[in-house]
């Protein structure tokens, strides 16, 4: 009996940026497990099974990761981006803090290309300088907690970048989030809507706050807002480094 | 005449972390620009020119890459980590902006696993909910800033990475930053120092801030401060996705 279980970034969906650590951790697993796009991302081989589930059951799924490498199996756990950036790392731990006899468990967080930073590299360098990171999706925390780190954001000028902007159970919420960075920065201010990127179905577009509208995101999108200093050079955005 | 220009992110040390699309693009390259350090990771190969220079000529640097790729060279800029995370795209942006003849060039941004991310891996998932990066250096901004941002960041309870930790020409400043720490955030929060993850000397250890002392970091660290939810399962560090 010699089970791993293994959190693995697949990156932002090209191949191109998946590590060869990650590669490696899929070449040697039995078992991989995660949400149902992600996993259908790992190719088939004899031998490997694929244990595929719905979103919303991250702590579920952990479980299971945890139980089949207690049971001998070396499990990869699948993360679109990176496991560490609102992912599955966090809800391994959650599931490990509810199973301490799973704590001695040979487990390792291997990390990944996140959305953010393959969206910032397209655009040019838009987190060039202190940037903060937010999950807008209220489903797990209070939206008066987001509207918060928000403010607290703008007026510390930070750039930003917004992970899950547009949920289906509160669609009204990212135009909040525009009115109040309007409110905060001024409608100059840049922002990068960045769709699917490294995928076929890439979109990127930089606007200013004054022009964006709650439709130019969609789930797949992150959303990356520039900080005063933020500006254009050619068909490139850039947060200079002394800003 | 077909020169190009590529800022690529080597990740933080281990080969194991450069992306595919990277080592194509090292492949294909007529010359690599760099600080030293990160040019020597580059292997030599017939035909392939290594420009290695020092640091804080960044500027310069790019500069340098913009005029090789002009005149035909196929141009790899090498950044540790991830280009855009206070390192290279700025700089070379920067560059770009004071030479608009270049801006017709072919020029990409290859993002890299950035420091923080790959030590945050290590530790378990310290920034598993909402974060912020902050370079610690002041050789291109006031320490001001410096202050109003960590004193945000701790208001908004956002977990936080530092790069730079500690400048050679402002030794002190990092125990300031641990003291103001523990004022906004009370000695019991988790802090984590990660020095030269993935490589060979590589060290990880996670204090809180009453613990903490300004020798635990060096210019190879990088400092991860857990929010105020942010706690310790086994032998890993966690931040719940729901903080």
């Amino acid at each position: 009996m010699s089970g791993w279980v293994t959190v693995a970034g697949l990156g932002p969906g090209s191949d191109a940026l998946v590590t060869p650590e990650v590669s490696a951790a899929l070449a040697e697993a039995t078992d991989i497990v995660g949400y149902i796009p992600y996993v259908a991302r790992v190719a088939a081989r004899p031998g490997l099974r694929l244990h595929a589930s719905d979103n919303r059951v991250e702590v579920e799924r952990a479980r299971h990761a945890l139980e089949l490498a207690a049971a001998g199996a070396r499990v990869v756990i699948v993360s679109s981006g990176d496991p560490g950036v609102f992912a599955m790392a966090a809800a391994l731990f959650e599931a490990l803090e509810a199973a301490p006899e799973h704590q001695q468990l040979d487990i390792r967080v291997l990390p990944g290309i996140t959305a953010m930073l393959a969206a910032a590299a397209r655009a040019g360098a838009p987190l060039g300088h202190d940037f903060c990171a937010i999950n807008l999706s209220d489903n797990l925390k209070p939206w008066a907690l987001i509207e918060a780190r928000l403010r607290a954001a703008a007026q510390a000028d930070f750039a930003m970048a917004f992970y899950n902007p547009r949920s289906r159970s509160r669609p009204e919420g990212f135009a909040r989030v525009l009115e109040l960075l309007r409110e905060a920065c001024g409608g100059e201010r840049l922002i990068t809507f960045a769709r699917a990127v490294s995928t076929p179905e890439e979109q990127l577009v930089t606007v200013t706050l004054a022009e964006a509208t709650p439709e130019m995101a969609d789930m797949r999108t992150v959303v990356l807002v520039g900080n005063s200093a933020t500006r254009r050079v050619g068909r490139w955005v850039y947060t200079p480094r002394s800003a």
